[in-house]
């Protein structure tokens, strides 16, 4: 097993102490030489923490500034990343943070074959949950209606960093019967006319966009989205544009003209009129709520095969939560053989200042 | 004259030493007690600073909450705020943060009769300039097509604080020939539609918005401005998204919101459009300069009589540059009996952003 570091990691307080359902195991949370920030280093296993892909905002000349050899395009799919593996005959999936999530543990053997991992006990998948309902995002994809559903994009080994390769991926894809993200096949550097339709299609379906995987031992990789993508996540988010980071905006507009600019479209007013529609539309949802319940919140709902998990899940979300965000539980009940959690984010930025304006109060900018 | 508090605001370094032409005082950069920021101190007279004025982003309740008495509605005019005023025989115009401003001082003679001085010498007129053809802001009010324009908007004295009344202001308006902002009358508390007409016809006509003057002892004052101009501001300033604030933005797209729906007006198609306009055709300006120039800035192009005072803004640009920006004289020529100074402000987060992004690079978020 590569060097984890350990000792230095706990010194520096980057390995901390984390606790699930009788496991005690220890979490990255940052970046140590080379162990990747949401490592997870339990008793026996460690499950490594799953790399931070760069964004192109430009295919030309992103593609050949950062691709020596052919790489494979996979869509890029709008949840949240776990790892999947076996610990102690039971299936466990952590967050990118290298916390056990309580939701999608509990839910695993709705989402896969977990009978797979008694063929290859070492193997970690890893893949996005995405749906309306999830307990961590505003938003899903438009082709998961309901609940979550999960998406494989990658496959690891338990005690090692690094991933299959593509060929190996697949193979094990398909005897396993996984679920994955779609692929659009190999290209090479020359081909991103072929890549711009790609990904012009998936705009028109509302979809994020990719993520490239060099075809080398390097496995260099790029991610890309669309401009519908960034006006779905303001659209999403506009209602919270006083607790996220200003950036988060501002970038997604500069991603949305260089998208634009790339696929050549010119004069485009439905995608003004949306992108002008995604700000507009969100903050006055949040106006009207706050008047009609004199707070700004998101409701999540998700649902579990065992109650203790939502309450674990509740838990966590406590233990977590930053100053910025206060999670309320709303409610938790049986419906059709699972319990259904029901809970609140609510942003007190926003409250704060739209309370003290909509009561007549004066600003100073 | 009231207590300046001048030993402890140079003690504190809220009291620096400036010099123009000749000339040495002091400027506070800071409030000190009750002494403004901006307050310029000379050997044999002081101009206070001109005060903060709060923002309301609802009229309802916003008047009602701040105002106990009738209010005067005047235009709030997208220019730049400059107190007027003669010192040892020269008028002078000095800047909301106290410098004396080369380029105001130098035009004053185009702008008003400087004569007036002979009546009333201890005057201290309060001017917004506004004008395509002016130093600092990027824009300006549809009304101004060319070069600058003085409006008047308040009066002071020499030596005190506070503001001469709406009569007293009025009737020098008159009798010195000085062009003033457009007014808008006298409304009461409850008089809150007849104020909405006078802010949609200002919408339609794409002007900034009100100030509202409490008629009363206390003098109480607050601001509101209209949709357009908001979407304006975006327009003017989004290719310089990345150097600018982020709250800029967020700010504005609330108040736009909050102005729609005081207005009753619900679904707004166009509203929408412009809005994504104003943020996709500003961001690709500054893509496209980029590409053509490698690098993003914007040109200031103004008029002076003397030549001497175009250098003399130029060093003042260069003095009280931020690290965000930097200042470069373009040319400096004669032309119709002006001096033409143009230079420009360059953006390096822009530029250093574009530069990576366009070059192919990976932005990590």
């Amino acid at each position: 097993m590569p060097n984890l570091h350990l000792q230095e990691a706990v010194r520096k307080r980057k390995a901390r102490r984390v606790r699930f359902d009788g496991l005690r195991y220890r979490r990255y949370v940052d970046r140590v030489h080379d162990v990747p920030r949401g490592t997870a280093v339990l008793d026996e296993a460690v499950v490594y923490g799953y790399p931070r892909i760069g964004r192109i905002l430009a295919l030309q000349p992103g593609i050949e500034e950062q691709f020596e050899a052919p790489f494979w395009a996979e869509e890029k799919v709008d949840g949240y990343n776990v790892r999947i593996f076996r610990y102690q005959g039971r299936p466990l999936a952590v967050t990118r943070g290298g916390f056990v999530c309580p939701f999608t543990t509990d839910r695993l053997p709705d989402l896969i074959d977990v009978g797979l991992f008694e063929h290859e006990p070492d193997l970690v998948i890893c893949a996005e949950i995405a749906g309306p309902d999830n307990p961590y995002l505003d938003s899903g994809p438009p082709f998961v209606k309901e609940d979550v559903e999960l998406f494989v994009f990658d496959m690891m080994r338990l005690d090692r960093p690094g991933f299959l390769s593509q060929e190996d991926k697949r193979c094990r894809l398909e005897r396993y019967g996984l679920p994955s993200v779609e692929m659009f096949g190999r290209f090479t550097p020359e081909e991103v006319p072929r890549l711009r339709e790609v990904l012009l299609r998936l705009n028109e379906e509302w979809r994020e966009g990719v993520v490239l995987k060099e075809d080398s031992a390097r496995d260099r990789r790029a991610k890309y989205v669309t401009s519908n993508s960034n006006i779905q996540d303001i659209r999403a988010t506009a209602y919270n544009i006083m607790d996220l980071p200003p950036e988060y905006f501002t970038n997604r507009i500069l991603r949305l003209v260089l998208f634009l600019e790339e696929q050549g479209m010119k004069r485009t007013p439905e995608t003004q009129r949306q992108l002008g529609a995604a700000f507009l539309e969100g903050l006055r949802d949040a106006v009207d709520l706050f008047r009609r319940e004199h707070k700004v919140y998101h409701t999540h709902r998700c649902r579990f095969r065992r109650r203790e998990n939502a309450e674990r899940l509740m838990s966590h979300l406590h233990g977590v939560k930053s100053h910025e965000v206060q999670v309320q539980q709303r409610n938790l009940y049986r419906k059709g053989g699972y319990w259904v959690l029901e809970f609140d984010r609510v942003y007190p930025g926003m409250n704060g200042l739209l309370g003290h304006l909509l009561a007549g109060g004066v600003a100073f900018d």
